[in-house]
């Protein structure tokens, strides 16, 4: 056919694996999953599509201009760019038919048309969790998050990480007592301490009119380090009169308390007082997760406390917490700098079924009662030559391959090979169950 | 705050479930998943966003009218419309890092703006699994893909289902033999056999100019009905001197009997001559699925043989079969029909922790405790009156409630209420484990 060829491939800036990868992703996607469910969360499901007014109820910023955004006959339409706003919309819709606190998690795709830039995806999956209360939301639900996440990371197989946490009431009240009006300002300078360091933060303050004893007093603030106690014992002792920072410093030692109840190691939950996250969003409780080995990374699990979830789309009080991890880009990482290693087969498959000079029938059957007895199996049907069937395996990364040939048939045996070792035995066919099923759980 | 309302809404078109229900739908993809896998399929991902004219490639008709296509920057962009066109993309964009016969599912949401009815969905799930070969692939494939098929719709729940086979060989043969040029026209009008009835179809194949003993031979040929090997005996006999039919006849012939060998009942395969399926893709075995109980619903799992899977992508000749669940619209239509009976628990926890009287601490513990044994747990934390506690777990459908008191805490017992009977019993957290263990598994 003469036929004009179209070159197949993919806009920058959307992730596409190969299977080995492929099947890396799914098996953290699963573990995250697995985990969240394993706390209680409920699924939730929202459309990729939604109404562009409801999408952007919120409206303006950098959001606006991001969103994938299009009509289709009379429709104003958008993808979503995160899961948040879904999650608000929904539980505002439907909230007659929930029941609070509402505990959901969702795992998917979010897009967002960002200017192409090495480790941003335009199109990455989400994992979020969320609880929900209706009017008020108990701060236990502030430690369960970290623990949660703190089990998922563990799952994960990171070795080394440090949920960081922070309270927006604890500076909202110490800027207030300084008599700093600008709040968000300053808080969008401090969450940078990590990228600019200290002498930068110290000039942008100095810039946007913070000066003398409040600069100091600021800086030594954001100074204080040591373990969870010492800071809280350090902030207990802080001369400060103001309503808010008390509240905050409450918040924040029960959280920490609570969050030990869940038998996280304190090694792996930092209070830092340098954590802001966002500007307009969370009202208590802040969460960073740092990958101790690369800190460069950036925090890859975030979230917060929120007074109203959902106050663009209904009068109701809907109080919550949660968090999200950003799956693709850490994906990504890991790959990048081979924090995880991971299983190199291309392939789920456990056994290939391999038939010699007898008919696929007998393929055919073999394979079913492995996969009767759980084990992952296929036939290879094709007419090739011995070592192109042996290759397939190998590629792949198959761990057994069973052959089938007439003369160890009549003796109601096949031949078993493990492909790591070369090993080659004539078993029947429990045999080879028992065998393959105890190697591989 | 004096802000304004935008109602919480989404388009018609778009499916969003409540929680009982979404959970259901996660299961019914879980377990054709899982199904997938168990034959060797590997998970395959592709960006949802694609090149409009990498999408468009094979251009025209219908598609072209219902794609989600808009611009963004520079980029002339699309949502994928069905994950067999991104399929043959990724196949002629990867083939030098796959290994063939390439087996892969995909699952996941594809986009078609069509006009609003009930029924149709503009966004929706395909659940797909295509084996594609290098230059061949053999015909054995083609019977594992319904034994596949069968299997999935056991485990799924449905009772009577039958999986409909034919060959566009067979077809296309016949027609030839009697001097019918236009293929597809025919194909088209038998094809609404099941919905349109024999006389409109005798009218419309009368008005497309086929007449006399060649319309006659033709309603002969797709009024064959009987067993299996009662149509092929029919078909062996047939008096047609043309090599399309009887290499059509073979196949089909050879995938039936191959059919039997993956241990698929024969009342759930029947070979129905009317079914063509598509225009232009399909070259060989094409497959229908009907659920019996409720035929109109029409085919709820497709498929069939190609010959080439990627030309407008690549020259090099990629064979292939595959077959897709619409699982989005099935899902509807089961719920609509009662066809499978759903549990209707609002949440995945099997047990709610509740403190009373004792700290929130121990609560924690608990929890804990039942989630290492692989139990589903969550914790109340709200301040509540014990009966609102309790009505959650009724609300929601958790199965099992733990009161921890003071007073049986100082015994080392813990108290279990079975909802469904309201039972209650004291005993000791290992006992809880065991009891919940032995009963929900």
């Amino acid at each position: 056919m003469n036929r004009s060829i179209t070159k197949p491939t993919i806009l920058p800036g959307f992730m596409e694996l190969l299977p080995a990868e492929q099947i890396a992703f799914n098996q953290m996607l699963d573990t995250i999953r697995f985990n969240f469910e394993r706390y209680g969360f409920i699924p939730l499901d929202t459309p990729t599509i939604e109404k562009a007014e409801v999408l952007l109820a919120k409206g303006g910023g950098e959001t606006e201009k991001q969103i994938y955004r299009f009509t289709k006959g009379d429709n104003d339409l958008a993808l979503r760019f995160d899961l948040t706003v879904p999650l608000a919309r929904y539980v505002a819709q439907h909230f007659q038919e929930l029941t609070f606190p509402f505990r959901r998690y969702h795992i998917g795709k979010v897009f967002r048309g960002e200017r192409n830039q090495k480790g941003r995806f335009r199109e990455f999956y989400q994992c979020d969790i969320d609880i929900i209360g209706w009017n008020k939301l108990s701060l236990i639900n502030d430690a369960e998050i970290p623990a949660i996440i703190y089990s998922t990371f563990k799952r994960l197989g990171f070795e080394s990480f440090t949920i960081r946490i922070n309270n927006r009431k604890l500076l909202n009240g110490f800027f207030d007592s300084l008599g700093i009006q600008n709040n968000s300002g300053v808080l969008r300078v401090i969450d940078k301490l990590d990228k600019i360091g200290l002498a930068a933060v110290r000039q942008e303050l100095e810039e946007s009119g913070i000066t003398g004893a409040a600069l100091e007093a600021l800086l030594k603030f954001i100074g204080i380090k040591g373990a969870n106690a010492e800071i809280l014992a350090v902030l207990q002792e802080y001369p400060i009169d103001n309503a808010e920072f008390q509240e905050g410093l409450r918040e924040l030692s029960e959280v920490v308390w609570y969050i030990k109840c869940f038998d996280v190691p304190e090694a792996n939950v930092a209070i830092d007082l340098t954590i802001a996250r966002g500007l307009d969003y969370y009202t208590g409780t802040v969460y960073e997760t740092i990958l101790n080995d690369h800190p460069g990374l950036g925090s890859v699990c975030s979230g917060g406390r929120y007074d109203n979830l959902a106050g663009f789309y209904t009068k109701q009080q809907l109080p919550g917490v949660g968090i999200s991890i950003g799956l693709t880009r850490l994906f990504y990482q890991i790959q990048a700098a081979e924090i995880i290693k991971f299983n190199n087969a291309a392939t789920l498959t456990q056994v290939l079924v391999i038939p010699m000079g007898v008919g696929i029938e007998e393929a055919i059957k073999v394979a079913n009662r492995l996969r009767e007895s759980g084990i992952i199996a296929e036939s290879y049907f094709e007419e090739a030559k011995l070592e192109k069937k042996i290759s397939y395996a190998h590629k792949l990364g198959i761990p057994y391959v069973v052959f089938i040939g007439e003369d160890e048939l009549k003796k109601g045996l096949l031949s078993l090979k493990t492909m790591a070792t070369g090993e080659q035995s004539a078993l029947n066919i429990e045999e080879i169950i028992e065998k393959i099923n105890h190697n591989l759980r």
